[in-house]
This record gives C-alpha cells, structure tokens and sequence, in this order.
C-alpha cells in the first residue's frame, strides 16, 4: 500500500483481483494440451497456439514481434461458415478465462462453433519482451487496450486467411468485465472483424464524468444490506471500532490474533492497511455472491453475503471487540471457507502478481476509473477521488500520468448509439453494474439485466442453483447470437 | 528518383502532388488572420489557433505535446447548437486546404455552420518535433493516421468543454482525397465526435486486394482517349519513341531542347526520371480535368485534357521526332499555360518537399497502396507491382518496412456496411475513383458519383461552367448534412 492512492488502488484491485490469486496454480494444471472435465460440467479441450504479433501496431519504428498465445477448440466447429466465438481476453492468465467462461463452452455445439480464446498482452504467457515487459516504462509501453484490441483483429484476419473454412466464419466477441470492456469496445472499433460482442459486466461508463464515483461502493452496501439483518449498519461501524483498537499496541496485537493474521499488525500504516484489505474483501464477496458454492476468487459457500452476514447481526449496541470478532468471523468466511488456511495474509491482495501490476499501469494511463465513499449512502469510511493524488502517485510508480479524458474520447462515452449488435449483461448484485450500460440504446445495442447475478454470472457454467433470470438472460443471449449469425450469412 | 520503385513513387505523388507545390507560396499570403477574396467567390476570413496535442496518443512513454495548427471561421455560426464542418486536414498546410474548399465556405451561411479545418501532424506548421519532425525514423514514428484522427477527436472535444455553445454542436468531417479518407475512418472510429462524414474522392479501397492494381491508369487512359483523337494511343506509342531517341547522346540532347528542360538529359536514369516525369504529368492533367479554367496544380485552361490532345491527335504514323514535339507541346499545356515559365524542371514532382516526404513516409507504412500498369489496358508502359521491392526501398529511405494488410484491418476494408452517415463521392473522371466507394452501401453510407467530375470537384467553390452533375451532388450533399444535423438534434 502507500504507492496509489488508496482508494483508487482499492478500485483497481477490484476489478483485477479475481483473476490473479488462482493463476500460479492454475496455470500449471494445463500444458499444451489442455483437459478439464468435471462430472457436472461440459468437459473443456482446447489446443494452445501462439501468433507472431506486431509489438506496436499503431507506430513502424518498433517492427518486433511477440508470441501471443491463444487457445483454440474446433470439435464442435461447422468447417463450411459456422461461426467461431472469441473470448476478447482480459488482465490475467488466458487458460483462467478459458475455464470460467462456461457459457462458450455449453453453447459451442448448437451453434456448430469453434471457440477461441485470445490472451492479452503483457499477460500470461504473452509477454511482448519476455521477463523484461514489466521492467519499466519503456518496456510497458505497449500495453494499451488499443493495442489490445488490434491484436485481436490480427490475430482474425490471419486466421480468416490460414484456417480452411473460416474465410466466411462469422465471429462474435464474447468477454466479461475487463474482457467485456473489450469485447463492447472490439465491435465498435472493427465491426469489420466482429458481427456482434457479448459484453458481460463491462463497466465502460466508469470512466470520470460518466457515473457517480460514489455509484460502486453503494452496490456493495446493498448487496451486504439485503442479506442479513443489521450487516451493512456493522461493516459501517467497524471502521471506528479498528481506529479506535488499533491505537494501541494492544489493540493491533489483539486484532492480528482474531483475524488470524500471518503477519502482526505494527503501526498505523499497517492499520490502514488492514482497513483496505477488509474493504476489498467486502467487494470481492459482491462480486462473487453467487447463488451456489463455487471456487472463483476463494472457494465459497452459496450466497456467501448471506453467510457472511449471520456474523455481523448485532441488533444492540455491542463492543468494538464484540463487533471486531464478528468482523473476523465473517472475513474467514472468505478467507478460510474449507478451514484450511493456516493464516490470513493481508498484503496477498494487496501487492500485485505480474497480472495485477499490469492493471495497476493500465489503470494509471488509459483505465482512469474515479471511486469514492462517503459512509453514508455507503458502509465505508469516506474517501474522495482525488485525480491529481492518483497521477501523481502512477508517475511515481511507472513514471506515466494518467489521461482522465482518454477513454471516453476514444471509445465514445455515452454516446454509443451508432454502434450495433452489442449485448450488455449486468448483474443487480454486481457493484461494477455502476459503470455498465443498463438501458437499452438501440435496437441492436441491448441491455441484459439479472437481477440476482454477481460479476458476470451468464459466462459461467449452467447451475441447478441459477436463478431464473441467468437463464432467460443466457438464452436471450443465444438468440442474438443466432440473429448475428444469420445477418453476417445474408450479407455473404 | 530511384529510391523508390517507380511505379510506387507514381503512385505515392500522385496522390500528393497537388498540395505541395504551391505550398512555399501559398503558406506566405496568410499570416494570423487569413483573409482572401475574389471577386467570384466568397470571401474567407478566419482566424488562426494552436491546440496543445499530445505526440503519442497510443502510449504513454512520450508524453510530450505539440502545436497542432488550426483555423476557425464563425462567422455564420449559430452559436445555440448551430453545427461545426470540421475539415480532416490530409497531407499538407491546412490554409492550401481551407483555400481550395470552396463548398464549405459557400454553405456556412446557410447552415449556420462554425467552419474547422485542422491541420494534420507532420505538415504545414504542425510539426511534433519542430525542424527535427523529419530527422528520423524515430521522429517520424507518430506519423499514422490514427494518431492524426485522434488529433481530430481530441481537438474537437476540447473545443465542445471550451468554446461556449459548442457542446451540443453537431460535427461533420469533411475533406478530400487523403483528408476524404480520414473524413470517412473519423466518423467510422469516432461516431460519437461526429455525426457524419462527406469524403470526397478518397479512395479508402486502393489497398492490396481491394482493387486491381491497373485500375488507376486505367480511368487516366479514358480520360485522355476520350479527350481528343487518338490522344492516348499517341501517348502509348511515346515511351518506345523516348526509348528510341533517349538511346544515343544526341536524342537526349534533343528531348532536353524540345521539352525545354532546365536541366539536361545525361543517360539512361535521367530518360527514366524523364518517363516518369511525363507520366505523373498525365495523372495529374486527368486530377485535375476541370470544365473551367483554374489554378490548383498549376494553372491550367478549362478542360485542359482537350487542349492536351490538340497536339496528340497524329492519325497516320508518325517519325519518333514528330511524335515527341507533339508530346512536348501537350506537356507544355500543363506546365507553361501562362507563358511565363522559362524551363521545366523534371525533378520538381520527383523531389520531395516537406510535406511530399511526408507522405512517402505514410506510404512507407500503412498507406499501401498497389499500382501496376500492363500497356496494353492503359496508354503506360508496362510495370508491375512489386511489393517486396517498394518494402526494400521503404526500409533504404526511412528504415521502416509498410505493412500491407493492416490499412485493411484498421479500417476494415470493403466490408463498411455497419457504419452510417457517411458519404462517398467520386468524380468519373478522377483516376482515384479507382479506389472510392462508387457504389450504395446502405441507407445511409451512400455513394455519389459526379461523371464529369475530376478530383474533388465537389468540394470546389461553385462557377458558371459547373456541370449539372456537381451541381446535383452539392446539392444532395447538403440535403444530407441536414439530415444528419436533424438526427443529431432529435438525440440532444
């Protein structure tokens, strides 16, 4: 902590979080042949490949080339024009999104699809100078969602050119949050390359001027405020509670022993620090409130709030150690659902894996998202954006400046109407539904609302446990899929 | 000569030619406020500013800003909403630009309309790196046309925050040829700046594998063989007569006298810079086949194609030398109308000026665009297009290799028909046709064709000797900038 501003930094790790805990386990599970199948779910085997890539697409002074992977599945795949749907990969790890994008997966063989994941570059394996991309600001340079997105137009074309068949193969762009972004932001840049984009949990309007910055936090309030009896009114009060134990030495040791923490907490920066992680881990719990037990950030229960809650009921006014054990109990929820973790490490989410050093640039350059709370129309202590804060901080940092108004210039703000064939789907439970679009703009640039869904819930694998309203969104999703489908067919 | 193969550097000057040379004179007549009237057409009167942009929209390394120059006229502006016509400026000083378009000039009035045109980077006094722009390949790197589109969406941003009233101003690109072609990707990128796009004579398809390559000569070939008897096959025959004569000491000495050269033919390159001289000469006569008298590329009688092949009509064989005197006094027609020039000079179109390198720089990267000639289709000698070789030379000049395909990724090639609001006009007799959009696309990505246009004639201030057509397209061309303006206000 200390490097970004606090809340921006709680902001980036957010939307990046999710991807980075699992990947050095999971990225080891697949080689180049990957195989998964559990009982429930639709077996996933895929081929990995990697496409020569231009390091600048938008300059000719660097002509270098990097490997990007990508992941590719044609047993479903209709040779003579079916269509191939490609998953517009985000901040982390590619195979991690191969295997938490169900929805692809279970869809493929009635559309006769092949399935393509594409990795992002200046992550996972697709680093553009090797150990070196992250060595500094030269180096990371080239890591923008322009040259993001030209990569994935690229790598289309060359195999629209390479692979017999798919000449006339209509591709739709299918991501979630992050990727999402992209998949939205792919079909309005290079409606020549995509029919239609399925953006799931795409915050692209949160970006300054757009939302209100204190939009995301309230979601995460509600979210705790409607599973359990007093739970937003407690987290509300825990921020006291810690300032006030954790003013003594005392009182930080006591707090290290009941939340079980690996590494005692000291002074009052490690305090601050504590604070941010309880924070993140408050919106993490959001962001995968799902309606059955899964293993997404952590393995979790059903309805994890819900859980969560029960430890955080207090009806009278109770204690802060009365109310901080509470806390802890309700962390280890999270933290420690299959009683397994020895200790909870407060500086795991906090310092970056590769993957989420490389959000923490993009979000100090292009990714500008404002957020703040104000601890009353939401459960957190109240933090203002500051910008100039934030930029000063990414300069010292990666030496860059954000450019606030970047984004919404190039990829248009609110004003997408001219756009077509873009599904935005947005859970009710999701605190980035703050950024996303949630009202139809046209008739071909749609909103999905799921009211009962957590961060993109429609990508993952069927549950006996989803909700009525993933389904219907999952089908309507596949609807116009076919639609496009059949467009792209008319015009060839 | 000789740096870059022949047949591409035709191809690159033609495109180029007509602004640069006047450029030197020109560039002096304005100074902060441009002023200009004739008695014929309407007055111009603008003021200059300078937009602080920055150098690297695509990174964040460079950070850095220039001057980017541009000139605003509102006069007639509504300022209540009243719509902005922002010229996209193409390769070279923007005053030349603002001078030679006359429509816009002549429908502020009656639109209400802010007048913008914007200079493009690298050109005229809107150079990134002052004098060292075009040191080298290092400097030269922020020379695409992405990064000048963005200079556009940038700058017209910034004027809707700054200059009271604009906000809610709906903006129409406007340009020709390269700047038609920005007009028409600006509001294919960027439709939420503006709200459509009249791109006149910008052929957005001579890309490879769009169009055959021999298509432009082609259309300069009709150009002449419907000017006058026998004019093109008169011409055809000339390169083996130049052939024959350029052969011997004496021959070059008097095609030198009888074209009157500055400079003298010494040898075999000198005949061949000589040849491709004469062929650009004919491009550019067919550019610029207007049916009035005019000075654009130099100063020309009306219908000067006409007037060309009055010395080119020989029915019955004729010696080499008879042949060529009657090339020499066509070639005249062009650059000696006035009788006022006291030599011609072959290396005055060969050689680049600042803004000719400019754009040979441009086609040294991402404006690939092929063209051959077979002798027998077209009135030229026979020259195909060789990719491998015009790379070489691009990487011996600027040590930058072109990437064929990409124009055709970022762009998205022929296939436009999810875009809107953009209009495509091409003049039959304007040997870019070759590569224009001359065909309906959708409702509202239309093409308008002008038979007896050459280049741009549309975009030129109106005269008595227009012919119907132009006038015709003028006139729909407005109707559309209505229509548009009404949509954009139906959605404020």
């Amino acid at each position: 902590m200390g490097l970004l501003d606090r809340a921006a930094l709680t902001c980036i790790l957010t939307l990046s979080l999710g991807w980075f805990h699992v990947f050095a386990l999971k990225s080891q599970l697949f080689s180049r042949f990957g195989e998964r199948s559990t009982p429930s779910e639709t077996p996933i085997s895929y081929e990995t490949f990697y496409f020569d890539q231009k390091i600048d697409h938008f300059g000719f002074l660097e002509d270098g080339t990097f490997k990007q992977r990508y992941l590719v599945s044609d047993k479903h795949w209709h040779q003579s024009g079916g269509p191939i749907l490609f998953y517009t990969g985000n901040e982390g790890d590619i195979t991690w999104f191969c295997n938490n994008t169900g929805f692809m997966w279970e869809i493929a063989e009635e559309l006769g699809a092949m399935l393509v994941f594409a990795e992002h570059r200046y992550y996972g394996e697709s680093l553009p100078f090797g150990q070196e991309s992250y060595s500094d600001s030269k180096h990371l340079n080239y890591l923008t969602s322009e040259q993001a997105l030209a990569d994935f137009a690229v790598l289309i074309q060359n195999m629209k050119n390479m692979v017999p068949g798919a000449q006339n193969s209509p591709v739709i762009a299918v991501g979630g949050s992050y990727g999402g972004m992209l998949a939205a932001w792919f079909r309005m840049k290079y409606p020549s390359v995509v029919v239609g984009a399925l953006a799931s949990s795409a915050p692209i309007w949160q970006f300054p001027g757009m939302v209100p910055c204190g939009a995301f936090y309230k979601i995460v309030t509600q979210d705790f405020a409607k599973s359990g009896h007093n739970c937003d009114a407690n987290i509300r009060k825990s921020w006291k509670a810690i300032n006030n134990i954790s003013s003594t030495a005392s009182g930080l040791q006591w707090l290290s022993e009941v939340f079980s923490l690996c590494t005692s907490l000291k002074n009052k920066a490690d305090a601050a620090a504590f604070k941010a992680w309880l924070q993140e881990t408050w919106v993490n719990l959001a962001m995968v409130d799902y309606p059955y037990e899964a293993n997404f950030l952590e393995p979790l229960p059903r309805w994890p709030i819900q859980v969560v809650c029960k430890y955080l009921s207090f009806d009278s006014p109770v204690s802060d150690y009365q109310l901080l054990h509470g806390v802890s109990q309700a962390a280890k929820v999270y933290y420690n659902y299959t009683g397994s973790t020895s200790c909870l490490n407060i500086s795991q989410t906090a310092t970056g894996s590769l993957g989420a050093l490389g959000w923490f640039y993009q979000a100090c350059t292009e990714m500008v998202m404002p957020m703040c709370t104000d601890g009353v129309q939401d459960m957190f202590e109240a933090d203002e954006w500051n910008f100039q804060a934030f930029s000063d901080e990414c300069s010292a940092m990666f030496g860059v400046r954000p450019r606030a108004e970047w984004a919404g210039t190039v990829y248009g703000g609110k004003d997408i109407a001219s756009h077509s064939n873009i599904i935005f789907s947005n859970g009710g439970l999701d605190p980035w539904s703050s950024g996303g679009v949630t009202v139809n703009i046209s008739a071909s640039v749609v909103s999905i609302l799921i009211p009962d869904g957590a961060h993109h819930l429609d990508l993952r694998y069927r549950n006996d446990k989803d909700p009525p309203s993933v389904r219907a969104a999952r089908a309507l999703e596949l609807q116009y899929f076919r639609e496009w489908i059949k467009q792209a067919k008319k015009v060839n």
